[in-house]
């Protein structure tokens, strides 16, 4: 079972995430908790260059540069968890790069989707963290840690973006739950548990 | 004019790049000498990371970053110099992924097509510089920087690139020449000049 969380900056899916890995575990389940860019050494290496290098890329360079990120992820780390037996839940994947890169930066989605038909795994469910711009705010201002290169874009982009995620959801029903990140972070986790109980998969209540 | 040489280690690319570029000068050409990877900034970043970095990628990995900074080094480098006039001459492009990552590490090649058909530009003629692995071997031999993570691969991927590169010759024959590499360095260049004349572009004897 592979899980991804996705949604802008300030959605809370990092925190999500985390919540969510140590409901499994508390469920018994072995679990795979990462994030992308990242995830793997030579992703790690990619990710710093993405987020805090001296030069900022075109979008299509930048589109190739998750991806190649995102094959050492899955070959890595990814898909040996899921041989093993693990649930992954991860922080982006794919629906980021349409999200940012495709609706924020312009890059065509064929694109997108032809270097996502190359990837070996996809995700089995994806909840997609929508927040609004005013709580995105907030919950900006309240980080101790200086903005990555994506934080600092204007207003314009993340709301492409946010869009891009939206119509991410209408496209893929199946795998993909919008999941109101206004709430606090409590109501997400426990919407999350139900959507995964529905589909049969065990998790704790908070502690 | 967007001209591009190619071949394995020890074929001789870039003594012959720079001596193209010189003669293409001396006969009144505007000229960007070049390489692949990188010839941008941040193609350069990633052409460390690749040769000389702490981490080997997977091959598709591989081939995504070699990609990545291919867009970088278009869109800043080559497609300018072509829009303002100039001859560009690359030392390696596209037809080095589909040998070494193609042929050589495996990646499907229609996988490296793909790839390459979402470039903005391809070279309008490419030399391939067939060398022997005996007349490689002594080359690398006296060269005194540091081996790079290709050059020390083992003589089974040579091979296997040298055979990619002759099929790249034989699957485009309008756009690739092979050259026979292991002649001295003066006949390459005159088989150079004497393939750009039959084209039309005027170059320059040696001096």
């Amino acid at each position: 079972m592979f899980i991804t969380l996705e949604g802008g900056e300030g959605a809370g899916k990092s925190t999500q995430a985390a919540t969510l890995a140590a409901s499994l575990r508390r469920a018994g389940h072995s679990v795979l908790l990462t994030r992308e860019p990242g995830g793997a050494p030579g992703a790690e290496l990619i990710r710093e260059t993405l987020l805090h290098g001296p030069v900022a890329f075109t979008p299509e360079a930048e589109t190739l540069l998750h991806f190649a990120a995102r094959f050492e992820h899955l070959t890595r780390a990814i898909l040996p968890a899921l041989a093993a037996g693990s649930i992954v839940v991860c922080d982006r994947f794919t629906d980021s790069t349409l999200a940012y890169q495709g609706y924020g930066h312009g890059v065509a989605p064929e694109r997108i989707a032809a270097l996502a038909a190359m990837l070996p795994a996809k995700p089995d469910i994806t909840f997609i963290l929508d927040v609004s711009p005013e709580v995105a705010a907030l919950r900006l201002a309240a980080r101790s840690r200086p903005a990555d290169r994506y934080e600092t874009l204007d207003d314009g982009f993340h709301a492409r973006v946010r869009e891009g995620f939206r119509a991410i959801v209408r496209a893929e029903p199946e795998r993909c739950r919008r999941i109101d990140a206004d709430a606090d972070p409590a109501t997400v986790a426990a919407a999350i548990r139900a959507a995964l109980a529905a589909l049969g998969i065990r998790t704790a209540d908070p502690p």
